[in-house]
């Protein structure tokens, strides 16, 4: 998909400007190229009209000139696989925050919002795709709800999606994460690989391999985040996919992966981040982050700058970026070294990605406020019935999102079985929140290191019901509520008081304040989730997947607590 | 685009037996793979399900099995830029000459036959394209006529091109061969680039460099087969041009490409044969030629089969093959080894390429016969006026199609430039033969060393009109008129006689007859001409570049003589 900017005014222009004939619209001056077909540093004036680049390797005079000397320009990052939402901030709020760090363009899968409210969610962000200065390309979500053990705000079938596949802001089906059910050909998923087939179809596969793993490329499956070993990639590689090298704020997997990001392989591999939240991004960067530490890690600069850019356009179709040369959308990040990668200056379609910039941007209104439907709640909702003392709980790997599947003696006092601080068990409950069933399920979990209050979030993946985790009802029920009267987010209570709170209004998932803000509310916090007794570095971070029941061993969702090997719920 | 065979059948079948669950339709079981990731040779079956690989690196059972131990199995070769009337074949007869060597997908301008017939030629092709083994797609021919100094059989604007674009055998715009009419920004030839922006536009530039180069790119040129230095060459991959390196039968550029034939480099460099006669398919090959020359030459085998399969793929947006992997359609070459690459078995989207393929074809009828309505000639049509004795001359350069100005005294007697044998000056005519305007233009050539007779062509790039070169007027008569009976073709007469004849039916281009029964004919054809006493080893091919007036200096059409640096002809 080109750009088509103008008709034939525009390529009129592009022609004469390319040749030197008339002035360029902007001129960048007197840097160098990190040319990505021969690996070598150039000196290079760069040309531009409008959104294009028309000019490379040449002397040219622009009508705006800019001195680059001393700085080194490569070609916009691309971002292959990402969930905006995990951001925490709108579309056009992480584009203020990201693009600045070179990242021109982005390929999002929507599925937390489409969760949420359908196909409502994702035509939000085809309106601010349209508006950001960066591309962000949005992929249809094939697998809301993720499963049949919860309840989501909406579903999404085949029928939903077809109408949108030829959106010029679309490249095709999102990670397909239902892998059992495309190899057990559930119909509804035969039904979405059917109506995508020969269109791009992005894979989510961890640990599949061998024959299983044939087959399911064989659906038409061309991308693939989920590998954790250089052995997994390589396999995936060699079998037709391109990899995407993830490194999030959850899934790293950068430094596992890096001894294949070589050279011979960097065509095929791509760079991506998945969920990287605020706090990751404001301390260690986005992609610009993963650049600097592949190299520093070993891996070339010419393999790393192809995968960031030009091996990642050519994955998806992209045959206007990737490139710094005439023809190509005007992506460049004007960097201080290849292997420190901080940008000075970063040009997204020929756009400096500046507050001026960010400012003549449209906007579109938020969707989603008033997300939160779940009826008020009181202590007594969170009490857990049962008669036998044998209680599964859910641990906690810190940094991890796969859960063993703990067992503990919790013997109920007054039909009631309670927090346990003494042991780290606390009580754990997902309310359901978009209106729906009312449903609640209340649960154990353990390594929180909680000792007192409570915390709440709207954000858990993918149903974003109300996840609360804590050592008093009280302090649970107003967690759960105020999170409705702040139309969803993350809250910290403790003996009646709300110690911290961030309001998530766009879907109970996203802000609507400024990156900075949101970063010191979750700064906050954490500090508040420390006064709680919280010995987990990302509390939230953690809480977020812990109703995720496609991730193993053991989860709880709004229908009760699952047991992720059996892909049941427990009775 | 990818294949949609049958459906959802289809999809369900290719998941089963890529994960082994059925046997597959097909496995080729013992050989090894060349695995294009890695750069290895790995031993592994091979399953296909009907038209697409659905497992590698595994062991598979089939209900068809083909032992192919002892052998390497590499993906089928693509052709990404030729004129398959150039073959002197239809394109079903070139499918069954050519595919047995490997290649499983050829990327064409028809724009030799459209130059005769129009959008009639293109359909035909569209037609064939759809029945032949191999996948032949076809490319919107982009200057039909190449300049306004000939008469062509028909004209193709944009507004002749835009209803084909979506076709599914279609890709873009065919080489835009007219660069000046591009950085002078000629009407018609705007329309047409920006009728296909953001689509696949073939270039054409040789010898374009710098700003000028630049300014083509910037009309969204996206690739190139006309560099003939290695600096050019780099020049063009640098500014983002994917470089297709051609050998064919007049220009040969492997040779001096093959130093930037590097793993480095190949991701972004293709092969192609533009124009290849049936001598040399059958005495050398054809890719499969290409690929053990440049290994012979030096250039890793990883890298010469990227280009011949994998980068050509991704370089014109073939996500669907390019690689042995699950997902891609079954374009499989069966050779020997990779050093010397004779394919023992080749299949072409699952079907094996032998006798029983081959009749297992539909068929398209012929189209444009009696293309040669040129009325008939005498001897005296072939006397030249002119009262100066001072004459141009075309020049020969063997191998070559840069022919020189040159400049001769040749006396008028009776009114008449003659031939002159002493001093191996011929007459050469250009007739045009659509029925447009029965323009006869004359004038002199060196350097085909003839004696006596004469020899006549249709096929005379582009405008494919008759054209004869001879040292007598009686004899070239002969020829041209015999022309006009056989339906187009190639002819040699000597005093009153036929020696030798190929008729080319099917628009004056291509014969009906098998390849081999071609090759004899050809055979026949340079006997007879060395008959004359002609020392060029191509006298034919020759003759075919020597009325094409976009290549320097000195030509011939129907409209007279042209100086091409001028760009315009000689009064």
């Amino acid at each position: 998909m080109g750009h088509v900017q103008g008709g034939a005014a525009a390529l009129s222009a592009r022609i004469a400007q390319g040749r030197g004939l008339e002035p360029a619209d902007l001129v960048l001056k007197g840097g160098r190229i990190f040319d990505l077909i021969s690996g070598q540093l150039v000196e290079s004036d760069v040309a531009i009209c409008g959104d294009t680049i028309v000019g490379t390797y040449g002397s040219y005079q622009g009508k705006r000139e800019i001195d680059v000397s001393g700085q080194i320009l490569v070609p916009g990052f691309i971002d292959t696989h990402l969930h905006i939402e995990s951001s925490a901030v709108t579309p056009h709020e992480f584009d203020r925050c990201v693009t600045p760090r070179g990242v021109t363009t982005a390929i999002c899968d929507p599925h937390e919002i489409a969760n949420v409210c359908g196909l409502t969610g994702i035509h939000y962000f085809l309106d601010c795709a349209a508006q950001t200065l960066m591309d962000i390309r949005v992929q249809l979500s094939s697998c809301v709800p993720s499963t049949h053990m919860e309840t989501s705000g909406a579903r999404l079938e085949a029928a939903d999606l077809v109408p949108l596949m030829d959106h010029p802001k679309v490249i095709g089906l999102a990670e397909f994460m239902n892998f059992p059910g495309v190899l057990m050909q559930d119909p509804g998923c035969m039904a979405k690989l059917e109506a995508f087939q020969g269109r791009h179809i992005d894979g989510h596969a961890p640990l599949l391999r061998g024959m299983d793993l044939n087959g399911y490329i064989s659906a038409g499956i061309r991308t693939e985040h989920e590998a954790t070993t250089a052995d997994e990639a390589l396999e995936k590689l060699r079998k037709g996919m391109r990899v995407l090298i993830r490194e999030g704020s959850v899934s790293k997997d950068l430094e596992a992966l890096v001894p294949i990001l070589t050279e011979r392989h960097a065509p095929y591999l791509c760079l991506c981040t998945d969920d990287r939240n605020p706090l990751d991004i404001a301390e260690h960067g986005h992609l610009d982050h993963m650049i600097r530490t592949a190299i520093a890690l070993g891996a070339s600069p010419l393999a790393v700058y192809r995968a960031a850019s030009l091996s990642a356009a050519e994955a998806f179709g992209l045959k206007d970026r990737g490139l710094i040369a005439p023809g190509k959308r005007a992506d460049i990040a004007v960097i201080d070294s290849l292997e420190t990668c901080h940008a000075a200056m970063v040009f997204a379609g020929g756009v400096l990605a500046d507050d001026e910039g960010f400012a003549a941007r449209s906007t579109t209104p938020p969707v989603a406020r008033g997300s939160v439907k779940a009826p008020r709640l009181s202590a007594e909702d969170f009490r857990t019935a049962g008669n036998r003392a044998e209680t599964p709980v859910i641990g906690i790997l810190p940094g991890k999102i796969i859960t063993p599947h703990l067992r503990f003696e919790i013997p109920p006092v007054d039909g009631d079985k309670r927090p346990d601080v003494s042991r780290d068990l606390m009580k754990i409950a997902v309310i359901e929140r978009h209106g729906k069933n009312g449903n609640r399920a209340t649960g154990f979990v353990q390594g929180f290191g909680m000792q007192r209050g409570a915390i709440a979030s709207t954000v858990c993946h993918d149903h974003h019901n109300i996840a609360v985790v804590g050592a008093d009802y009280a302090d649970m029920a107003l967690a759960a509520n105020r999170l409705g009267e702040i139309e969803g987010g993350f809250v910290v209570t403790l003996d009646g008081q709300v110690l911290a709170e961030l309001a998530l209004p766009v879907a109970g998932l996203m802000s609507l304040r400024s990156f900075e803000e949101v970063r010191e509310a979750l700064v906050a916090l954490r500090a508040a989730a420390q006064d709680l007794g919280v010995t987990l570095e990302e509390p939230f971070l953690q809480l977020a997947f812990l109703a995720l029941p496609v991730i193993p061993h053991l989860k709880i969702t709004d229908h009760g607590m699952v047991d992720v090997d059996r892909f049941e719920v427990l009775p």
